[in-house]
């Protein structure tokens, strides 16, 4: 079974959260607009292709599913890569915190675009500075205090008790924060946190890919932006 | 089995789209705040029960379970209702659909709080009223046609063509947006969503709800506001 990923060329994303698991998973995929441009996702965003509609990227092509929505995509990918454990109510916890880093990930977004996504944020630069001084202050502690405290209440070392997909995406909200906010990270403890990113960026599959050429480098046209003014 | 429901007192907000998946089941369930108030959900949200940890309102108890996330709920309950049909794919497509409403929501919340949740609407009026511009004039239409355009792909009166959940949310979206942005809705033509809102409306146990006192009236406590001056 071979994947075809379907994302927008040139930055990480939302994308970047699939991506991690496909490469633990040593999963075959196919990364198909970085091969054949922006454009080969049109068809399916104007509603040609069978299946579901996709509203945006990314989406993934499986057999003949068309599956949008990055923790739907997880949700669906783990338990086939044994990235998640068996039971149901793991599964549902699993996606309740996936789901809870698609909240943070829409939030790092808005930070510096929180007038419009449409307007460059050179357009909405003071309304973004007040957004991120409360993103900094607020947000950051609320969501990250959570997601430590969930990995002690799973024993602390990962929230699920044995390895799953929400270390990836936890390691890559990590990384993505520390990128946009250095500073503001630097007043945060999480010592757990900060240990399974680690753990998580040392195993053997995710290691070879983050040194890859398929890891794009964070930049300012991704979702998590390293805008100096906006990190206090 | 009965349900036990968590969300904030006072307004319809996210709890609703769970109120009325349980309504539309005839399901038994307690709004358990509204009867011993929302300190009743503090020691939920500070870890002090087993299972899962929410990060936030609403979430359900189901036997053993606590379920947070909005889709994550719904995606639970729905099949245990019929209120999605039983293939694997269609139940896939429904999540996604369901989280492309959760993303809206989002949005429609961040309208009258751009800058902040914790700060009050009046402290980031003008800052709302450049992103209530794009959100009629951008946001709305992009959801809304997305939306029209897969109930037209479902035979034009369902997305999954036969009843399902969604269309419960995607109910509720029509009458949030129609109470906060009656202006801009006037503008939209929809015919096939607002065939499917008025059918919603129209089944019994939700006509029956509608017309209860468990149904809050929209106010501008909850996520849907309006403010005249956002309405263009």
């Amino acid at each position: 079974m071979s994947y075809q990923l379907y994302y927008w060329t040139g930055i990480q994303g939302r994308g970047e959260f699939v991506r991690l698991c496909l490469e633990d998973a040593g999963a075959a995929y196919t990364d198909v607009a970085r091969i054949e441009g922006d454009d080969v996702m049109t068809p399916f965003l104007e509603g040609e292709h069978a299946g579901a509609l996709p509203f945006a990227p990314p989406f993934l092509v499986s057999g003949r599913l068309v599956i949008a929505q990055v923790a739907n995509i997880l949700h669906y990918l783990a338990p086939r890569h044994d990235l998640v454990p068996d039971s149901e109510s793991t599964r549902i916890y699993a996606h309740q915190l996936e789901l809870t880093i698609t909240d943070l990930v829409a939030e790092a977004h808005d930070v510096h675009h929180p007038v419009a996504g449409s307007l460059y944020y050179e357009d909405q630069r003071e309304e973004a500075k007040k957004r991120a001084k409360d993103f900094r202050e607020s947000r950051i502690p609320k969501f990250l205090d959570y997601f430590e405290k969930a990995v002690e209440r799973g024993g602390g070392r990962y929230p699920l008790r044995s390895h799953s997909y929400v270390d990836l995406s936890l390691f890559q909200i990590m990384a993505g924060l520390e990128y946009a906010f250095p500073k503001a990270m630097k007043k945060q403890k999480l010592p757990l946190l900060r240990d399974l990113a680690k753990r998580v960026a040392d195993r053997p599959n995710i290691a070879a890919y983050l040194t890859s050429e398929r890891r794009v480098p964070f930049n300012t046209n991704g979702i998590f932006r390293h805008y100096p003014e906006l990190d206090g």
